[in-house]
């Protein structure tokens, strides 16, 4: 990435993702690949007057030799200490940049129950701090850096200089950072557009969208009552404006968890926890997943499907323009952060409480009571494609065309 | 760095270096920029038993950037959980591993009061936890890793690559690391023959060393009475050889604090706190410095000084032969751990209770009061010379030649 590039990338993450406030404390999580890009976000952070910023590097090829070597009790644990830490940063009312630099294959091979109790006891451990990003308390925001690994399994074709200059370029025109226009300027009016979409959703305020298309996928999802759809950037609780996800192109609501019903077939591969599931589908009867099948690391979706109750139910229902910028990139980024902004996607597991009325001031209890999902975890899968049908069915039984092949008809 | 030395290097770390015992948990800390030498050491540490590895990532430019920018009260502040953080480590009988690779001009030009204060308040915080590696109640090991900058600056008249191909080369031959002999075997070799001086220092049982150079040192130490001279492999109260610094050359003592009287001319330059303090020179009288001056960084030297009473006196006397291997490749690596070992030198502030017999079942205020240094700081500098002649004075006015012409006679 060129430096000007790079800053007009870190400006994007600092001001227009997390949109850090005078005083407030920045808190980075990156991979140390991606630390030319930490230290452009520290400088401007500083320079529109935070008050510190705090960055915690993460290492793939190190958390891969612990999960290979490391005793399943070892890896389990969850010390003391980081939960303080988790407390302070929150209570110092902090916000959250995640840079994200992935190696989709990192954890390939290493045995999906070690994976699946980890990952575990950290999501217990720390859920009781969940509601400080998912309630949008404090801004958070995730962006992506590429790295070499990440670049080559994206273009497999390249050497590995042509791989890692062309997932730059890709990362960077689906963030909308180019060398002509502000960042800033881009991403206003970027959303707006997206705002607009959600609007015309919740005027129509369906009881159910219908999705069907030629992969297999027929499958009706009801929507919770009192749903918003939502897109674009968030507000926090004290008025402050962030991007929790650069890119983003989705308007996206909460499903009932009870009113799921039909067959979904993945589109895209999905990668989840440094396994890659690929060829997958889910067949739902009220509300659950009653049936799975998945071609390649069937054992890891299992797995997730296991997590807890709300794992097997669904938490958002998101919709993307076959035609948006991302998916005219044409590329699979192995990615969820990409990936989902290139195709209509569900999420298993928790909810957003942002996409009910009054969610945000509720109880998890009645969030639940009310249809909510309150699982453990969230994970994206994509199931978009270029034929893709949407049908809105309003309470009174009116059809109305949401996309027809692929696109927003509305 | 080729693959093999790098696993060689790694092994000395872990094996001689710490000495990672089974179910152990080791602590890195390391710079980003050490990150194949810490996979190395971590891959190694669970094969040979370790019950698991923690690493913390430094990184120098985050920290220049975060002392020109953040505010001091920011700078000054120790957050709870990082106490918390070192409290369970060491609950936990940890080892710890530091990996230095130093840039030593990374804070120049940053205000040395800013350094001053903000590096006091973290040694005040953490000093509860000090006596864990000054008494050997754990193992702990320090090793170098070369970086750009740093082979630079040792290299300047070299390219990129010839100048880290032989920081690398040079740190490995120092570190007594090649391609054809088992490490734990030279080294054990090595600690023999240091060992051999120290019992011969031992059995003298000076009273005061007098140290003179054509450099306009002319100095007396007199040293602790009960003292003990120490070198090579040290062991844990629990009975676990290790070694502290890889590379050691020296044979080193404690001197008495009340009784260090001349001059004393640094033969080097010393890097502080990301600062290069260079040709300076320190007058002792009754054991306190009472004028020194510099040629570079007096202010910093002035600081250094200023951080509280044991600062102005010595905590350390070592002696190094100057054809030492170190010594001989006869290169400044403007880095303590390798310049200490190409000559004599001695250590501002807090001395090692294991100097001393009885030492480590000594309290604080015991230790002090027999005449060892109590400050927060160590900081070793560089006095050593081609013409150093040391004599040794017994209590009964006895004198014997230690050093002619910089190297051991005795």
């Amino acid at each position: 990435m060129n430096k000007q590039l790079l800053t007009e990338f870190a400006r994007l993450a600092v001001t227009v993702g997390v949109n850090v406030q005078k005083g407030q404390l920045l808190r980075i999580i990156a991979p140390i690949e991606a630390k030319d890009l930490v230290h452009e976000c520290a400088r401007i952070a500083y320079e529109v007057g935070a008050g510190d910023v705090v960055v915690d590097y993460s290492d793939d090829v190190l958390s891969r030799i612990r999960f290979e070597k490391a005793g399943l009790e070892v890896l389990k644990e969850v010390p003391q200490w980081q939960v303080d830490k988790q407390a302070y940063l929150i209570d110092k009312k902090c916000c959250m940049l995640s840079i994200t630099s992935p190696d989709p294959d990192v954890l390939d091979g290493i045995d999906p129950q070690k994976i699946k109790e980890a990952t575990m006891a950290r999501l217990k451990a720390m859920k009781q701090f969940q509601y400080y990003t998912t309630n949008n308390i404090g801004q958070w925001s995730i962006v992506a850096y590429p790295n070499l690994t990440w670049a080559k399994k994206v273009f497999p074709n390249d050497n590995e200089e042509v791989a890692l200059n062309k997932l730059a370029e890709a990362i960077l025109k689906a963030s909308r950072v180019n060398d002509s226009e502000d960042v800033v300027a881009v991403w206003d009016r970027h959303n707006r557009a997206v705002k607009g979409y959600a609007k015309k959703m919740n005027d129509f305020n369906f009881d159910y969208l219908h999705f069907q298309n030629s992969l297999g996928t027929d499958l009706k999802v009801g929507l919770i009552k009192d749903h918003i759809w939502e897109g674009g950037a968030d507000v926090t609780a004290g008025g402050v404006v962030f991007n929790p996800n650069i890119p983003t192109e989705e308007v996206f609501t909460m499903p009932d968890r009870h009113k799921i019903s039909g067959r979904v077939v993945a589109s895209k591969p999905l990668s989840y926890n440094g396994n890659l599931i690929d060829g997958f589908e889910l067949t739902f009867d009220g509300g659950e997943v009653v049936s799975f099948k998945a071609a390649k690391n069937e054992e890891a979706l299992k797995n997730m499907l296991d997590t807890d109750e709300g794992a097997k139910s669904l938490g958002e229902v998101a919709l993307i323009s076959h035609d948006s910028p991302i998916s005219n990139l044409n590329i699979l980024f192995y990615n969820t952060l990409f990936d989902e902004n290139a195709s209509c996607h569900l999420a298993l597991g928790r909810c957003y409480p942002s996409n009910v009325r009054g969610g945000l001031e509720m109880s998890d209890e009645e969030l639940y009571a009310k249809g909510g999902n309150n699982s453990l975890i969230h994970v994206d899968f994509m199931f978009g494609s270029a034929d893709m049908e949407i049908t809105g069915v309003k309470s009174d039984g009116t059809e109305i065309k949401v996309f027809k092949n692929g696109n927003f008809v509305i």
